[in-house]
């Protein structure tokens, strides 16, 4: 689907153009057109890829979607592909945007994701200056965009750690339902680090040593992405370090748990266990037993059973054990 | 067993030639000899060896087998090493690929599987503009070919990894059929990385910096097979990851499990044990047990046992013990 | 909140000065100007971004605060994030410094740490020789303090994890309370990591190669700093591996534990159950059973179950169990 | 001991000669002096340095032993150090062989293995044209069969860890010799590492950037070698991955078995515990116990114990406990 | 404490001098200065810095000592910190070296170790002609002497672990005692670790690439000393890697003795349960229960449980849980 297709001269938006009649702008001097897709078919790609001579490979990249980070130079062209990692709501949602850029051109396609760069036009528009460099600052701008969309899924994947680190050291709470959530940390972690980590080499080729020709002028904007990039990896290095480390101790809590059962289980044992020695006892049938005879002798034996569970309560409560 | 032998001219098949002829043609301007052999005995190799002059180590290599995968140079000729690891039905199945490319000729020589490169001849002669480009240009279609199968074993265990993260989480499930899966699923990784780790190496040489002669002219399709190299690397070692962690999930299931299994002993324990007690206590010999003379005695312990049992049973269940 | 400014000639300090007059010394020779900042607000930032034309990227770094640590450099200027990690008591204390360099200014943006640079400030007046060497030396001098609150933060944790050493290994203490002290100590160590690590590749391009011009003269400074973060970082290291190694260890002991009660477990079931076995056999209802005939048939039934529980014990107790 | 002391020219053996003969032959053209040593003593060590004019710091080397894997320039000419690592029946062996190499001259130092270097001077004296390359093909040649001992270990290991998996997941056996096996496994796997990385290192020099002068002409021998090495270095990869995870497989099953026995426990107790139950019932003491006075009072009572055991037995057997 | 003030010329001692005669003899030709320091006073050391017109930075590191191992040149002197780590009887002792070097002086200063390095002044003085090479040697000799202390502390090492290894696999040792000496063992590895790692790197240095003055004309030496470092260091890895394993290990062996504990626990319980049931059955007050008639009816009651226990004990026994 075309969302937008514009021509820019000067840093400004000079037309909303039609498909056809992009090869009328893409020669005028200090002119690029922007175009914008949607999750287009085939069809759409290969006329994009008529009008502004794109490599094959690259197309059929394109095309299929899938494909990790990366930032290859065609000629003087350049083709990017970014993951998005974005929260939608309480869940993080996943799509990919592929990137073509030409001296004189900027294409986007956009997939799985439903927020699109509308935010990156205006602000691009509102900087007419910057917008002069021309299509290298928009290039930027829609990837800087997608890296500052990292920052709340790794904050609320922190945030979700933290309270997890709450329940684990807190007692009545299931160790069951912490590991399965540490184990969906995890792999969301893993998510924005492919998403991350690929992407951080990519970016730094487009501001350090030889810089391909779109990117000239806008290199300290690359390394601001860069610089945030590496924040975000930073912090998923934190994360993964902590999550295996709370998986560990949660092991440790579950065999903590088996001990507090096991002193439980034979407190209770000995609390039942003793008393029935002591009826087993009375119930010997031993002509000679002084005690049966006695008025109070059931009683007593109540007694016996009562008090000495009352001692071995009191010494287990003592030790921990119940 | 030789299953195919043809010469190319400015990217046409011209004829389909025999073994003695082949020095006929790679002498020709713009004509390459193209040989398939499949599980060659050690005479076919050297027959091919003294045609297109190969070296005698990279020979050795070709008739062991068993090699991880390379490409080396040898004066102008290249000698690849490719593992195949792809789907064969439901089973993974693993074979090698030996490549000898010179100037004029490809060799191909394959093992242990039954898919052959009937496809890349074909997608080659539909695509005589791309052929033109010579030996190198098969190069890059045959490993092209043994990479594209990587995908669907990467996909496959990844799918596995998925079955088994169900089971590990769902109740009823054999812990211990969990463990032998994620094992495999640990051989099978390690098996396709073996195959792809050392090749993105060796990839890399054939368009970044000096490219080999053979090669001059494809780079930018070697670099789309090391892009999709990196692909499965990254897909390998983020299940790498979420094996490891996968394990160490299903020890702490099993921990926990021990935790149930204990608590549900302690607890069929003291149900059955008060009972005992109680049956214990007005089985005792006292003369004087009033409770023995009662006509409802006996009604009224079997009542007390229930009634204990039955309290025992709210206040178990309450603690999720049963 | 503005917490000095003054200007500096040839190593002595000329005038506290006003805001609005920062432009009036800022182009004599031989004279930087010297700026302190306390939790700014935008307006402050913005302000002093006009006075030293600081680049619009990093001012907004300056202003959001929460970057890694780093060192940029903007034309002439460097602009660096340094994390502050200290004591404050038995507490640690995080907090951010932002320093913007230039030939003739020194502008640092204090957040979150309450010891400010008064102590740097009075470190530098006393060696006007190196202070001479301009706004460079007092960056240094920033830096060193800094990284020189540390020490004593990597000395509390490896004081903190040998307190958690000699609990591990003695009997009768919380393994629980040492796996939540030891995921403290992980987490602490983490948050000076990420402080120290990214900090080593900045400084180390402050004195190696290429040295930014404001610089020049203070390499063997840098280096020293360099030295100081590597000290740390290994302390680091050898703290995170013997954490891991801790958690370990105490897991080992937990089970060790679980052992024991399991043996004490059987142990009294054993204490118990023998004189209860001895009991049941005498309340047997046999008619023909000499014992329970005897004149001393109890006290003798008594006497085997405390001479059978006197043997049980002394094997378990010369087993360990007991 | 000396092995074997012999004079080649032109690739041709031209004189078994004496120790105090060898400087009679190093001076001629195009010859050189191949020597061998088993387990010399230091003064047998000594007067081949002064033959050959050896650095005092490698002969100290050779003196010793124990050295880790490396090859050294001393001016012309190179002194390598290899560990051997050999099968000997089903048990591995090693040793060390210290080799020095001039332009006229090769000395191997044998130690700890009792298969010799026969079998290279056989093969090098076959290929003559090989041979006139001089000390450095036969450098190569000794350091070639060393590698090669390599793989029956590594294939020898790798059949080790099979046999264990397959016992791991094997009922009925003993989880302790598995560990106990995978113990040695890692150690030997280990022994095999420090031969073999270290060795990866120092042939790499020999045969890519400057290559020391002995070694020129042979390069593509020593990088056959490399290749050999990376093969040995991958399988190693390998195999300390999955005795990694057997170890944590293992230890999971052992925690199995643990449920296994902690719930046939409760079984066999549920199963005594139950009839022990209604044998109390009908012991108690009460007056007013119709059943008691039944003519099948016994028989019934045995019959609900019966059938109880039965129900309770069919209930673990059906949940898997029995 | 000054232990040692010589002058040397051309190889050879020529005076022992005081401390001010320092300035006479560092003017010479060919003539250097020797002095060694033990646990000096701040005073002592400033005195030297002024002698040899050291540089602050260095001095002030070797004033407070405790500084990680490097090499760093500061003008044409270098300042080495070298860790001492030796066997003390059966203990590990540390201590540290502080080295200063120059064309014409060598400076000690020794920390925290008895051993001083009267046997490198010997050796040196018994080899005039390295001598002769001047204060680089000396430097050389210094180093070579502290590094080759580590070899018995990581023979020490690697016995220990050998110990432990012995005791975890035989049965009856204290599973605690082995957790705690690896712990310790790990410790005492990450101490020596943390010697030789930063050395390694710092010695590189001295001999390839730009080599610092003093050091040209003994890189030969300097390479011996980096290979023994490297060998350290490889032995270090590889007792890390078993001790780590070993602890796995123990941590199975702990719960394989936890299976063995809850199989005997039950064991003993259903040796004990059965004749108690037996007991509670001949217990019950039936009416008409004939085998309480018979005259043999208690022994064969007796007769009964032993019988059973016997099967029971057998088939437990066959199944190894006694
Ligand atoms: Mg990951
Ligand atoms: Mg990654
Ligand atoms: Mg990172
Ligand atoms: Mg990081
Ligand atoms: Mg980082
Ligand atoms: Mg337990
Ligand atoms: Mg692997
Ligand atoms: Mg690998
Ligand atoms: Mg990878
Ligand atoms: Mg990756
Ligand atoms: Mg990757
Ligand atoms: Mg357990
Ligand atoms: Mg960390
Ligand atoms: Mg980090
Ligand atoms: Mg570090
Ligand atoms: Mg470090
Ligand atoms: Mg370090
Ligand atoms: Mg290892
Ligand atoms: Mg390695
Ligand atoms: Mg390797
Ligand atoms: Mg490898
Ligand atoms: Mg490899
Ligand atoms: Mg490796
Ligand atoms: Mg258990
Ligand atoms: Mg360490
Ligand atoms: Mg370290
Ligand atoms: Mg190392
Ligand atoms: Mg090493
Ligand atoms: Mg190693
Ligand atoms: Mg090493
Ligand atoms: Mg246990």
């Amino acid at each position: 689907m075309l969302v937008n297709c514009c021509a820019y001269q000067n840093g400004k938006r000079i037309a909303d153009i039609q498909k056809n009649e992009i090869s009328d702008y893409i020669h005028r001097p200090d002119t690029f057109v922007w175009v914008a897709l949607y999750e287009p078919s085939a069809e759409e790609i290969d006329e994009m890829a008529v009008q502004f001579s794109l490599h094959p490979l690259a197309v059929e990249d394109a095309r299929h979607g899938h494909q990790r980070p990366k930032v290859e130079e065609w000629g003087d062209q350049l083709f990017a592909v970014v993951h998005v990692v974005e929260m939608a709501g309480a869940e993080i949602n996943t799509g990919e945007v592929d990137i073509f850029v030409g001296p004189n051109f900027v294409l986007s396609v956009r997939r799985g994701t439903e927020v699109g760069f509308q935010a990156v036009r205006e602000r691009a528009e509102r900087e007419p200056e910057l917008l002069k460099a021309g299509s290298g600052f928009v290039f930027y701008a829609l990837i800087d965009n997608i890296v500052d969309r990292y920052f709340p899924v790794v904050d609320f994947l922190e945030g979700q750690l933290e309270k997890i680190e709450e329940r684990i050291f807190k007692d009545g709470t299931s160790p069951r339902a912490n590991i399965e959530s540490l184990y969906d940390l995890k792999g969301h972690g893993m998510t924005l680090r492919h998403a991350v980590e690929p992407l951080i080499e990519a970016i730094h080729k487009l501001y350090g040593g030889r810089v391909p020709q779109v990117c000239v002028g806008t290199q300290a904007y690359f390394r601001d992405v860069y610089d945030h990039l590496l924040r975000v990896s930073q912090q998923l290095d934190g994360l993964r370090d902590m999550v295996v480390t709370a998986m560990s101790v949660n092991l440790a809590m579950i065999t903590l748990e088996d001990n507090k059962v096991t002193k439980r289980l034979a407190s209770y044992a000995a609390l039942i266990a003793v008393p029935t020695l002591v009826a087993g006892i009375y119930g010997m049938n031993f002509k000679n037993m002084p005690e049966l005879e006695w008025t109070y002798g059931y009683p007593m034996a109540l007694v016996i059973m009562a008090v000495s569970d009352f001692w071995i309560f009191r010494r287990l409560r003592g030790a921990g054990w119940l």
